[in-house]
């Protein structure tokens, strides 16, 4: 005779994560929002790119806590971590804000963090990538291979935010770590990819996120003055842009017994002021 | 009192873009699945690219010619255009194969090409990006911006492929010919993006259009040959991913009078020999 | 019988280069060499790289008068030319202040010159290259064929700054413009070659001249930021380095009749404080 | 009173090493020059760069062998080491052959030696760096400064091949190691730099070596196809340039006890079969 409940689904859990926040409409957006979105959509967890967060050039230690009352259960950042010089020091305090793990050894901060959850530890990891950066960081595979060697020690439950420029790389992460992590979401293009999936180890992937910000904007900035820069080349200030915002993130709903995910969705809201 | 008639909808035509077709199962799906797409989907022009289409590096006049018999219209390229030299004498005599309009002058070939269709006159502009691209091509804002002027005397209806890395330069180009052109598409990332939309004076946009190729591959290659190359940094051949093909595009729906996109829908299908 | 006069030499005409002025240290050492240098060599024209001269970034109007009156005949620079917000309206009211010539259509200022001598009439352009370069400037292989063949209308003694990084790039220009300019000398690495020579048909060529600026310092900022940067990655702040300061320049000896080369010399010396 | 003996200079030990060696001209070049410099400059070990021995691209074992017969102690390479396939196995076989150091773990060969000499012992260290380079090599910087530590519990007699693009990288490692080896030497710009010294704690530098290659040709590579390459943008094919060689090198002279640096020459001969 079966035991009903042995066969029973185990019951789930719901990771959000929302791209990079640009500037003042990004982070109106999102602490709007994000405290609405955990509710509907039954989150347990909630992880934010926050590296354009102030003014379109990195984070404050102002910022980053506003976020964190917002709900915001950890910050991941990317290239963009060291542009406010306050934020050095609060990368020692606090370690909910994270920077690209794969920074020579001695930088500021940690690139990881575990954190006990009701239900259970959840591992989340801030890489960077090389391809088209301009910083020379540590090699990114071979960097997250031994960091979530460690973590699996501890919990199978661990988010990958990948802060890269080219396609080839990010999804050869997912690749590189299907099986390994309950997700690897990419940041840092600003655009959200379509191409969100369970790899066939239990991995969710998609290439990027996408980002809260101005909808009518290039990628968070004002439209005209980049278009100015692409036609002369010449230096030019880009402004964060106005209107309506674009929240983009994904949802990832995945076993914590096992880590592995269910499902991955893509998710996109308007806000305006 | 007021005509009927007068007051009715325009007939809208639609154009049909596929991304990147990757070596042999790329092509085999759009062989297959483009005849039917275009039935299914009231299809009156269809563009595909073709760049990776010979093994994932450039195309053959054979492998153009196939895919025009399976009813593409006209095949744009990008930066693997030179990759079969075979193809360069095709350049000269067929004009429905571009390639980037902005290599510099006396490049083998055409960018942009009008073709008369039962609805209207159609104009296809093929541009390829610069920023983190290898080959250093004319300005393409500033080339883009004379070409199409000179193509609005004939038509408005016109499509752009802009074969592009950086979506910062992509998102640009969008908001840059936005109401003189119907649609500008992103080619050569090979990942499909999720923010088509309509920009607001009426070209239709979408960052990327992804692939047309396997999608257990590493956009288009096999997944432990780029794996291996991330990891050691040594030269590696990356050969054509095997299985399910992945087809993604775009579907752009306008008003053949004025040129102006009513809708630009994300295209996906799965197909399996 | 011959006509003695008509064998006896040409007289000869010598423009003196220098390479990169880094900040004080750099400009100092050029206001006092350079009226020095213009006696013991005997030169007829000067020309200076200003674009490091405002504390290693950009160039100021007012030290760009310092070093005319310094007796340089024209300035040019480089990428670095916008550093300094003031300098864009100086651009426009000083003819003998050149910025690369191959900015796109509508930058402010000038990239070339013809100057009124005693003796000639001299051509200056100042040019950029592309490759590992920032900016997408336009092909500067064919923007400065147009440019010489227009200024060879009214004279044959031209001298080419072309700043530009990569080698490959340098010496084709070399060969590329030999038999129609005076001297093709490079700038930009701050590092003076050796490879100083008359092509063939009579252009002198050196791929760079050099800079003007502390010895002992990497490239002409202080070198213990910039192996912290090497090392860490992380965002640093490079002064200008201090102690003795190293002056590069080339001095190119020519026909002013024909605008041939007949030597190129690498000029160096030593000036402290 | 004092002792003679203990004050006459210490003897000298003398290092010549060449710069890249392209195709069959600098090949032949340096096999006819090298025995004859070795015993004009009184030289104690050679070194040569090979890594364009095999036609501008890569090198083979036989190549390999016949520099070594013609008095090459050891030859160092750099990003175009894995150009000839077949030079993989010989790799593992020939431990005077290296490769740079800082690939990641695993690749094929070794970036660093220590041969005994009549005289002394003497380290050799292949390094390649990242600025604008195009693979993702380990951190230079850290990467030497290990090695370094381990080969001077053998010896302080230590030479550098840095094998890097930007001047900035290759200055700042002369800084890096000053005191720690006796010579930094860069190689991979072709071009041979004027900026020859030894640093204040005695260690050579030389930013460029420069390159054992024909003197007609654009960095070795014949000249019209490369300019065609920089007008057209589209792809090439580089021949290894004819006429007259330029071998192009360095001499350290050094104290074999301390490793400290006497002095740094540079060497240039030109050879015409
Ligand atoms: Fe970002
Ligand atoms: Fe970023
Ligand atoms: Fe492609
Ligand atoms: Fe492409
Ligand atoms: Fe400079
Ligand atoms: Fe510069
Ligand atoms: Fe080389
Ligand atoms: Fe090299």
């Amino acid at each position: 005779m079966s035991d009903a409940a042995a066969e029973s689904p185990p019951e789930l859990f719901r990771i959000l994560f929302l791209g990079d926040i640009i500037g003042e409409p990004g982070r109106k957006a999102v602490i709007t929002l994000l405290p609405l979105l955990r509710e509907e959509l039954k989150v347990d967890f909630a992880i934010v790119n926050g590296e354009n967060s102030a003014a379109g050039r990195g984070i404050t230690p102002k910022i980053a806590i506003s976020l964190m009352r917002a709900k915001a259960d950890v910050i991941t950042t990317g290239d963009h971590i060291w542009d406010q010089k306050e934020i050095v020091p609060f990368l020692y305090d606090e370690p909910r804000l994270l920077r690209p793990i794969n920074y020579p050894a001695g930088a500021p901060g940690n690139g990881s963090l575990i954190l006990q959850t009701k239900r259970c530890k959840v591992g989340i990891i801030n890489l960077q990538g090389r391809t088209f950066m301009r910083d020379a960081l540590e090699n990114p595979f071979t960097t997250v291979t031994k960091v979530v060697e460690e973590m699996r020690q501890e919990t199978p439950v661990i988010f990958v935010d990948f802060h890269a420029e080219a396609t080839s790389e990010k999804v050869a992460m997912g690749w590189h770590l299907d099986g390994l992590v309950s997700a690897v979401v990419g940041t840092h293009t600003h655009v959200p990819t379509a191409d969100e999936r369970v790899l066939p180890k239990g991995t969710a992937f998609q290439c990027d996120a996408g980002m809260c910000g101005p909808m009518d904007s290039i990628i968070g900035s004002q439209i005209d003055p980049v278009l100015e820069k692409f036609h002369t080349q010449l230096p030019t200030k880009f402004g964060v842009g106005r209107g309506p915002v674009r929240l983009n993130g994904a949802l990832v709903t995945l076993d914590p017994t096992t880590g592995k995910a269910v499902s991955i969705e893509r998710i996109a809201r308007v806000w305006q002021e």
